[in-house]
């Protein structure tokens, strides 16, 4: 298998965006080819996440038609989708088509316009990520879902509700740092605590948000990326796993079985420990998301995930800064982007061009997607040694 | 790269089904891992096309929901869209995992849940698969789209509206041969040229049917073939193309693009000619499709697919049987299910088990399976030397 590096990212400003889906994907792609410095002519596969494209634009089939727009050739082009994790799934396609030889430069993307239709049909179509007959069709939407869990976390290891209001506090703070961030606004413990409950003991602060966007990554062979680009980006492991769809055929709803089998799986491919890591994305589309994925992934033992945010180590400035981007919280959810959405964030830090929320010295960044609750988790490790 | 062998094929009845759609991808991957003699934990990777999931049911994110349902592990499950050829993709995924050593026993599935639906919103669901903002939203559905492309076709090369007429009546008449098919109805001629006018010049007859259904494949690596199967069918080619997704972007609407690319590389992977293929499954979800698909592929000079049906060259007995199985047209088209029930139609040929539909002596087969008018294709050629 060859060594895989990341050439080129893209990506769009997140929010409620005027393009249309298509236009939005291509809008990635295109910067993405362009950091790449190649032309569409040279992509030999296109791997395309999306989750809801009909139910939310009536675009279904979308990878050839964002191919159509980038200009790529009759190359294959494969939409993959794993609820929120579709973008991470793609790239993993991506990455693989690259190490196996049977393509040398790949375009991974992903993309979803959600603002446009009616929030309560949204909901319903996030919905459609669950189990539909074990817990959709029975009312039980992701807010729901997500606030048992948080339950179940504070009930058995008495994580303080302050924890999750600190992981919002920490992830608005970043976003403010981020230009392409859909929520730029600081927000105090207080605002947190106070906010207007959604699902308890969630409140609108510890939920991510509905945005449009898009993001793409092009991947080429290790031994070609210097002559594409002058900060090439290694994946050091891509790794793939799947859990149980619905809560209630869980053990332990503490934690995701997936996500920690995925990590485990991509710290042996890399060869490296949590403690070497200096910076993650993960996917906190609820901020009990985020202490839950600190925990699978081993970056506290089960059940301290909260100290995480509590104690400053997540924040910028602290040992491990989390979701410098703003993250799901406040640089916005488009779920068929996120998973790149959360790499480009990553490249950005490993070649040192973030500005004011650059990580110093940031050599090893992980990125963790998770689809659902749970049923599907992809973690990426990136080095800066291209 | 590794040759792949199909070791295992599962396939439901076609029709209006009582189950779900989780139920139904289960009950075709089960089948297939019987076939292939071994248990779900085996399963390294789980690829399912689906197309509507959640338009058509309710339930995205579906391939961890039916990986659970068949018991498989928590190991990469994912799904993958293409319209009309999310199946096909799903195969073609699995063969490459194999293929480069990323797993040895991969599952393939595809399903689709679609009598359900009011006929309305399957039309509109449907159209998803096209371009949406230059034919769908203006109300060109599929049926005028492929209308056009007849017309186009009867124009250009003289095509009569009896060669038509006689892909129906040839592939009625497979399908009253094959259990699994939803309509077993011998049509004649006459009854397929007077059926009730659908969009000009294409009637009911020239039309694939709305059905549920399910199919699954195991593969693994053609060296481990014979330990599960005491007759495994190779993959000697499996290729991929896209093209314009709009008629509008056409330089010429009765070829596409996609199925000419995917059906030359194809034949230079296997190695092999049209004049070599002795059966095949084509992408007949209108009969001017099948007939521009043998054209495509090159069983036939552009303009004279029709000659196929005309002339009895693609009926059980001719030179080359295309669509033994029924095709869309007779055997149904759950349309994320239709690519790997090609799939299992030409590995139970090369097998020798057909039955009344049975072509003597069949060695090499070759699949079809298109999504939209025309943005993807993809192209399986399988060989009984195993």
């Amino acid at each position: 298998m060859r060594s895989v590096s990341i050439v080129g990212v893209g990506i769009t400003p997140f929010g409620a965006l005027p393009e249309g889906i298509a236009a939005l994907a291509v809008r990635a792609c295109r910067a993405a080819l362009a950091d790449a410095g190649v032309g569409p002519e040279r992509i030999e596969a296109f791997f395309l996440g999306n989750f809801a494209g009909e139910a939310f634009t009536g675009q279904n089939h979308l990878a050839p038609v964002v191919a159509h727009g980038v200009g790529l050739g009759p190359v294959p082009c494969t939409r993959v989708e794993g609820a929120c994790a579709s973008a991470g799934l793609a790239l993993r396609q991506a990455v693989m088509a690259v190490r196996s030889g049977a393509a040398d430069i790949v375009l991974a993307g992903g993309v979803e316009k959600m603002t446009t239709a009616p929030l309560s049909e949204t909901t319903s179509i996030l919905a459609a990520a669950g189990d539909h007959e074990a817990e959709a069709c029975a009312g039980a939407t992701f807010p729901a879902l997500f606030a048992l869990i948080a339950l179940r976390h504070m009930h058995e290891y008495g994580t303080p509700r302050e924890a999750l209001a600190e992981v919002a506090v920490k992830n608005h703070a970043n976003g403010c740092m981020n230009p392409n961030a859909h929520m730029r606004k600081l927000i105090t413990r207080e605002q947190a605590l106070d906010a207007r409950p959604v699902a308890e003991p969630l409140g609108l602060y510890d939920c991510s948000l509905i945005s449009d966007g898009a993001a793409a990554a092009a991947v080429c062979p290790t031994e070609m990326a210097a002559d594409l680009h002058p900060r090439p980006v290694r994946v050091l492991a891509s790794a793939q796993a799947s859990g149980s769809p619905a809560l209630q055929d869980k053990a332990d709803i503490t934690r995701f079985e997936a996500t920690e089998r995925a990590g485990r799986e991509a710290f042996l491919e890399a060869g490296l420990n949590p403690e070497d890591v200096d910076l993650a994305e993960v996917h906190d589309c609820f901020t009990i998301a985020e202490i839950v994925a600190l925990e699978d992934l081993g970056f506290f033992p089960k059940g301290e995930g909260g100290r995480g945010a509590l104690e400053g180590r997540t924040a910028l400035g602290g040992a491990m800064p989390v979701n410098t981007s703003g993250g799901l919280k406040a640089k916005g959810h488009p779920v068929g982007a996120t998973g790149i959405a959360q790499i480009h964030e990553i490249v950005t830090q490993l070649r040192g061009e973030a500005g004011a929320r650059q990580v110093p010295g940031a050599e090893v960044g992980l990125a963790q997607n998770m689809g659902g609750s749970g049923a599907t988790s992809v973690v990426h490790v990136l080095s800066s040694a291209g």
